[in-house]
C-alpha cells in the first residue's frame, strides 16, 4: 500500500483461510488478520455463475463482519466457468483428471466475487472480476504428472496458474491475480476509494 | 516437467544470471545450472524492438553454448516497448519515475526473445513471445512508494508485475510469465518438441 493509504487504513480482516489469498495480501504490504467464515458453498444452488461468486463472497464477508463492526472485512469467492457452467473443486483424482481434460485446449473464464464490508461506516461494496484463461492442449502424461506431484484437489478447476501448471496456460486476458483467487488491482482501486472517502 | 520429458532431457544451462528467470525454471521442475554470458545490451543498436530481443537472446545463448556443446543452452532477453520504442532499464530513481509516469494509464508490450541452442545436435531455435500490459493511472504517491520500497532499477520498464506493483497492472493479454522475463508455456512447447525429436 502507499504510505498515505496505510496511515488512514482501518484494521483489516481477511474472511478467508486460503493460503493463496493471504500471500496475495502480503504481496501488496497490506496488514491484516485472517478469520475464516463458517459459510460453505453449495454448488447445487440455482444461481448464474456471476451471481454465485458475488453471493458467496458477500455471505462469507458478512458472516465475519457481524462480529467485527470496526474492521474492514474482505471476502472473496473464485469460480471457474466453462460453457456457462460452474466447475467447482474436484472431489478426487479421477474428477481432477476429468476436469483438466475438459479444460484442455479451450478458453474458460475465472470469476472472483469480492466483498468489502465496514459495518461501523455502513459500507458494503461488492464487485466481480473476470479473466479469460486459454489452456494449451494437455497430454495425458502432463495431466498425470501434475495430479501426482501437485495434488490440486483444493483448487477450483483443479489447477494453480502459479505452480508447474504455468506451462499449460497459453494465455490469459485480464487480471492474473484474479486467476490465483484475488484480483489485486481492482481490489486496490476499491480499497483506495473507501479509505479516501471515510 | 513431465516424467517422460525429464528422462530424455539433456543437461540444461540457463545463460542468464536473472534471479527471476532462475525461479521460473525452478517453478516448472526443470533441472539446470546457470552460467552468465558476457554479452551486454547496447540500446543504441539500430534494430526494431522485435529483432532486438531475438538478437540479444541469440547472442547470449551462443556465447555460452560454444563452451558447452553437449548441453541444451537457454537464453532470453526481455524488453518493454511503448509507441514502437524500447524502454530499457532505468539508470537512476529519476529515470525510474519518468518511465512509470510514461507507462501510467496506457498499454505497452513486453517482448521476450528466447533461444535454445544444442550444438552437438545442430539445433538453434529462436522465438519471441509478446504480452500486452495495461497499467492503471498511477498517482505520484504510488510511484514514490514503489521506487522507495522496491528499488526497480534492475527491471526493464522499471516495474515487476510479481511484486507490490501488481496493484498497478489493470490487465494483461498474453502470457503472464513473459512479463516476468520468461514465457514458460511457449518455451515448454519448444523444449518438448526438441527433446521428442532428438
Amino acid at each position: 500500500m502507499s504510505n498515505t493509504l496505510l496511515q488512514n487504513c482501518p484494521p483489516i480482516i481477511l474472511a478467508s483461510n486460503s493460503p493463496r489469498r493471504k500471500s496475495l495480501l502480503e504481496l501488496i504490504d497490506l496488514p491484516f488478520k485472517a478469520i475464516t467464515s463458517s459459510v460453505h458453498e453449495d454448488f447445487n444452488i440455482n444461481l448464474k455463475p456471476i451471481d454465485f461468486a458475488k453471493h458467496y463472497a458477500n455471505l462469507k464477508t458478512l458472516d465475519v463482519a457481524e462480529k467485527y463492526p470496526k474492521h474492514l472485512v474482505i471476502g472473496a469467492d473464485t469460480i471457474v466457468v466453462l460453457d456457462n457452467k460452474i466447475i467447482g473443486k474436484p472431489v478426487d483424482e479421477n474428477d481432477s483428471k476429468a476436469m483438466l481434460r475438459k479444460l484442455s485446449g479451450r478458453t474458460h473464464t475465472v470469476i472472483t466475487g469480492v466483498s468489502l464490508v465496514w459495518q461501523e461506516k455502513n459500507i458494503i461494496d461488492n464487485f466481480n472480476e473476470e479473466t479469460k484463461v486459454t489452456f494449451q492442449k494437455l497430454t495425458d502424461d502432463q495431466i498425470q504428472y501434475y495430479i501426482e506431484n501437485y495434488h490440486p484437489l483444493d483448487k477450483a478447476g483443479s489447477y494453480g496458474i502459479q505452480d508447474w501448471f504455468a506451462v499449460c496456460v497459453k494465455k490469459i486476458d485480464g487480471c492474473f491475480y484474479n486467476v490465483m483467487g484475488f484480483p489485486l488491482s481492482k481490489f486496490y482501486q476499491h480499497l483506495t476509494k473507501i479509505i479516501n472517502e471515510n
